[in-house]
């Protein structure tokens, strides 16, 4: 249990905390655009500045250059942090991100994007970055605050990685961390026993959840090129084989109406689910009707919540997303395009990863083309690739997190895996051989990367409450 | 058979000929961008300048105006003209546009577009509209001075219709020949006995053609919509149906790998070809060689000669343009877009219509859907759409052309469709009810809108002797 005189003081200190989290959200360090760059560097002196204030040892560390939009510009550092280190205590390593998503008041926000706009009315804070992933990090800034103002030792050690450029492919990240591992006594991350991670959301806007799994994914760009140059279908039409025809009979023989993966193998890599498992997915706290509220429409695959819910968590998805070198604009266009290329990506589960499903892919798009009989050519390319990660949530650190949500929000905290990738967290479980925990602070409603990103006060000051928490929990069940 | 002072007038006059056309190509007459209708303009009293110093009696009409990217812009006129009106002689309207496709040297131009650069080691112009279509415009200006400086009287009565919309659909011309036709002895069109238009190419490099067919076209939009917002591929993969996916199996199921169009009715609405017919095609100096190499790639459907140039001229065929609203920049991005709309369209030949093809394609898109169970909408819109024309080329006006072509030329023409379509080739078939020839001026390789377009010296100089000629043989072959 969390001391009483943390809870109170966080309580007690609720708007010094939101005006902290306002003047992170005022600067605009989105990491996407070089405009930007600057902000992004001011943010990290920021937060670093907030860690020493607190008693944390610091180390900004130089990740390099990289190139974005032609330009060549200085990466943002990565902020370390380490406080305490008492042999008997666990520790903790906390990883969160200082970047944020571009936004602009003219792509339909009702607030400025980089002001903390705060509505006691529904009991909001909007602003960019207020949930995805200032709102966290600040969370667990109010925590050193408390213990430091208190003069409380914190009850376990902490080590901090926080990035700023999480919303960009954190380039660098992976570099730097597989390096510092290697130092071993020397690493910052030395003697971590466990690493947790609030960079998701809640299901829904009622119960926390404490995630276990991600999916991986895989990234696919299949192109089709025949003619030299494009082509006018008056002329064309019905003497060439035309490259879109190949493309889309390739594309439509990937994933069917009901979302079946096509591609021999893959699907079936995955066992089915036992029936005991279905009621995990049935017991959670999201119904079919949840998923509707949030695509906006009655499009779900089915009528079954376990089968719903499962096509999110434990099954690959295959996606279609686009072509590229066709006609895109409005109107219409009689162009038989050249050369053009489809992208579709796999979300992956175990024990699917990129390089087991690569070569299923590639003979089944190569299989198919030649049925076409096309004398136009195929070539399939790779773009980007992640592997899916899985964790044991038996483990201590789960069980702390699961007292520490039943403490602060007085239920069970929901078990979910998420459909999407945070690749940090399988470089950290691999790299450091540890347990990694995800345990969100903000709402399923929240809108990160979209207009109008919020995060509910209540979700800031009782997430602190619930970081806190966890680290009491933590020192609790472990106790030697 | 033309008088020997005409063409010795013509060859003499090479050089004034092509320095004319220069300072035509000079003007910038794109009518597809704004910026540049003051040219379209200019471009149109540059011509009306030149038809009056010749003696023709000319009028430029207001066709009103229209919007083209927001702006409301005047249309720029239509220039008709008049020459002789003796009841004993045929007369013969000619139509052409002086518009030309946008173009800049950044396209990949070897050449300044809006010069006109003289290349006497290759015997070419090269430069925007050299071909399309001031090239043949001014053929008829050539032989309006010849005939003015040599105080001869024209063969025939010329009637003259040039308009400055062609490349952007020919705005406010059908609406305006409608009319005028209604004024019946008042008209200029009156008293018309058939058209000519010199707007089309040669199949190849070597032969001329007399063209007798257009395919019509009917340009289709079908709309797939479900969620509310693009989604992201991780948070919904495989919980909802996903609107790309099921256009991608509509647009595979509307042609095949060969070229079959599989709406059921359609492809079937077209006779097979006699054994007579093929052997036409057969006949016609265009190999599937020249075929492959005009699309820059060995894509031919077929190896069978006959086969493929019936795929372009006499079969209808369908061409999937592209797909709106779905990803299609370079990169990986991992979105469900929302609503995605596929472009197709069909080129028609007798006896399909946009009307009659239309229900058998509504049918069939919402059959194929219904079947694909989805819980998203599909909508389907017609873009726009155009009848095909196919002429009788036994007609005095198609037998003219034909001696002409042999006097010029010393050898026969090939009679050609064209894949394509110039719809006021229909409008002026039907409103005056009288035949209309294509006898094109420029080669099959001359670039008409791509880079680097081109006329060579020969086909401007010889083209204006056919021209010419085609006037002596209307006289000559329909005397009383
Ligand atoms: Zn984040
Ligand atoms: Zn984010
Ligand atoms: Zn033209
Ligand atoms: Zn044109």
């Amino acid at each position: 249990m969390a001391t009483l005189d943390f809870l109170n003081f966080v309580d007690a200190n609720k708007d010094s905390f939101i005006q902290r989290l306002a003047q992170a959200v005022e600067i605009p360090s989105v990491s996407g655009d070089p405009v930007h760059r600057d902000d992004v560097f001011r943010m990290a002196s920021f937060l670093e500045s907030q860690l020493k204030n607190y008693g944390v040892e610091t180390k900004a560390v130089d990740l390099g250059t990289h190139v974005m939009e032609g330009q060549k510009l200085k990466l943002p550092p990565a902020i370390l942090g380490r406080i305490g280190d008492v042999k008997s205590k666990k520790t903790i390593l906390i990883y969160g991100h200082f970047d944020v998503q571009p936004a602009q008041l003219s792509d339909g926000w009702d607030f400025p994007p980089f002001k903390l706009t705060r509505d006691d009315k529904t009991g909001r804070l909007y602003g960019r970055g207020s949930s995805d992933d200032k709102g966290p990090i600040f969370g667990w800034i109010n925590i050193l605050e408390a213990h430091h103002t208190l003069k409380k030792p914190l009850p376990v050690n902490l080590r901090f990685c926080f990035e700023g450029m999480e919303e960009s492919g954190s380039e660098g990240l992976d570099e730097f961390i597989l390096a510092e591992v290697k130092k071993g006594k020397d690493s910052w991350f030395d003697g971590v026993d466990a690493v947790c991670i609030s960079d998701n959301y809640w299901l829904n806007t009622r119960t926390p959840v404490l995630t276990y799994g991600l999916r991986g994914i895989s990234y696919y760009k299949v192109i089709v090129s025949g003619p030299a140059r494009d082509l006018h279908s008056g002329v064309f039409g019905r003497t060439v084989h035309e490259p879109m025809t190949d493309l889309v009979a390739l594309m439509s023989r990937l994933v069917d109406t009901k979302g079946n993966i096509l591609i021999p193998g893959v699907d079936e890599m995955v066992p089915p689910p036992s029936e005991e498992e279905r009621q995990l997915y049935k017991n959670l706290d999201y119904e079919v009707e949840d998923v509707e509220l949030s695509a906006g429409a009655k499009v779900a695959l089915s009528e079954d919540k376990a089968s719903v819910l499962m096509g999110r968590m434990r099954l690959p998805s295959l996606s279609l997303h686009g072509i590229e070198g066709a006609f895109y604009g409005a109107g219409g266009k009689t162009v038989i395009p050249a050369k053009v290329a489809g992208k579709f990506s796999i979300r992956l589960v175990p024990p699917q990863t990129p390089d087991n499903v690569h070569p299923l892919v590639i003979k089944y798009l190569h299989d198919e083309f030649a049925k076409l009989g096309s004398k136009n050519t195929i070539s399939v390319e790779s773009l980007h690739g992640g592997k899916p990660w899985v964790e044991d949530y038996k483990h201590w650190s789960y069980e702390a997190a699961h007292r520490a949500t039943e403490a602060v929000y007085k239920q069970a905290p929901d078990y979910t895996r998420e459909g999407g990738s945070i690749p940090v967290t399988l470089t950290f479980a691999e790299a450091l051989g540890v347990n990694v925990l995800l345990l969100p602070m903000g709402r399923g409603d929240d809108g990160a990367h979209s207009t109008n990103e919020k995060l509910d006060i209540s979700n800031f000051i009782q997430g602190t409450k619930l970081l806190g928490s966890y680290l009491y929990e933590v020192a609790a069940g472990t106790k030697a």
